[in-house]
């Protein structure tokens, strides 16, 4: 890497340093090196607001008919990935800008890909408005916003039809969850409660099977899947459950891992069990 | 979160407020708030060498016999937490320092909860070191060092031997890589190569069946899933696995998903294909 930081690379031919020798006497000099800068994230999103970023995000919340979005800043070739063809067709004020316009408001951390919009946010749902589903995924104080976001695109990738989280001590809709959800948080019901234990118990009334993940569980996850309507419970890295959701679950159940190390990044365990309980559903709704 | 900055949360009692008041009064005045400045990186560490942090990275790091560790430094909180009664009896200084001391070295966004050491990073090893293993993980050029980082405790945790990557264009061994495997980094092989296909043809002689994940695969996972070696081969996010790679393995699979978000984040797709593969394998060697 640092060798493109020097005028003269291993892989430069004699003929291409003479070339640009002579252009660069032309130009009254080499011109001066300058280190692109990492830029921190500028102002705060107006009040009420959400910046999501991303080509996946942006285009999965612009075909999302309950996302509202009061403008999109994008980058000429951004549009073109994005397949609009006509911005004045869009609902929403579209602002065509230079990459470096979006690094001055993101930060240069984040991959914006040369699309940003401003949206609000989804409105987060009541447990009563849970539909049909029969696979849902609740989490019990998980915090970290990569890691929802990954837990996100895993649901909806195994069609999941909600996800529980507590009103405080969660992750909320921000652009880095967003972002790690590429396009699936618009496709996913989220649903906030007060209480967790309460919620399970509502759960339970529902129908559904309560799994509470934990690597000390004393049941195999696979054996331990049983009935027609699943939800997953899962809690923060090192934290793991709370002892009121422990108590509460239908049963606690590990994932069998025989290596030297026994518990995987929570979105890492999310995956595997929304992978066995679809698995178990697929096979308890053809009986 | 707010709240804390004020002088009077809605948590205060009247006489809570009262006694502050009292206090700061006889100290000269309410103490000035002073946000935390988020602190970036300091200096790089010195030439060849590490520096690993947290308390499962740094507790696995010391317990490895290959890992050379040149000096620690520890808060007197993380010292109990790692359980070290004696640092004498330890092969490297240690220095007992406080949080903002580390902070200083590694930026305050990384979470090294009072733990960090210099040390030399393990040495890659050639693919003809892999041993009896029945298991394998290789990545085309998947450089994002979180993603690796979780695809390693994943690899640990479902028993895989080693993971291969190509030297060129891969995430190599870092804090932020080591910090996401938790510890598991110390407990795998990591092999490099210079030619991935060339690679993939002496795992097949070696009988391996190596299995390419694509989300547009002809085959589902599961039922592609035969013998009793396997290599499971992963690419990069968005790109996907090189061309040449794609002809190489033995079978391209997908992950079946139901759901309207077809692909998973990397390290999500690694651990459900780990955790398919070694269930197959369970079955096929009880054979």
């Amino acid at each position: 890497m640092t060798d493109d930081k020097k005028s003269g690379t291993p892989k430069d031919t004699h003929y291409a340093r003479l070339r640009r020798s002579y252009r660069d006497q032309k130009a009254g000099g080499p011109p001066a090196f300058r280190p692109k800068k990492p830029l921190p994230p500028g102002e705060a999103a107006p009040d009420g607001l959400l910046r999501l970023y991303g080509l996946h995000t942006v285009r999965a919340a612009i075909d999302n008919p309950r996302r509202t979005i009061r403008k999109m800043l994008v980058t000429r070739n951004a549009l073109e990935r994005l397949e609009i063809a006509d911005t004045s067709a869009l609902p929403f004020p579209v602002e065509i800008v230079e990459p470096r316009d979006i690094d001055k408001i993101t930060g240069t951390d984040a991959v914006h890909q040369g699309a940003l919009i401003e949206a609000k946010p989804l409105k987060p749902k009541a447990l009563s408005a849970l539909g049909e589903t029969s696979l849902v995924l609740v989490l019990d104080q998980v915090t970290d916003p990569h890691n929802v976001g990954a837990i996100i695109r895993s649901a909806v990738a195994f069609g999941a039809g909600a996800l529980i989280t507590t009103s405080r001590h969660s992750a909320h809709e921000s652009g880095v969850l967003a972002k790690s959800a590429s396009g699936a948080l618009e496709h996913i019901d989220l649903i906030e409660v007060r209480n967790l234990a309460e919620a399970l118990a509502e759960l339970h009334e529902a129908g559904f099977q309560t799994i509470g993940l934990d690597s000390e569980g004393p049941e195999d996850l696979e054996k331990s899947l049983d009935g027609t309507r699943i939800a997953l419970v899962l809690g923060a890295e090192g934290k793991g459950l709370r002892q009121k959701t422990r108590e509460t679950v239908s049963v606690l159940a590990r994932l069998d891992m025989p290596g030297a190390i026994r518990s995987l990044n929570v979105s890492n365990a999310a995956a595997v069990s929304l992978y066995a309980a679809r698995k178990h559903l697929g096979i308890a709704n053809r009986e």
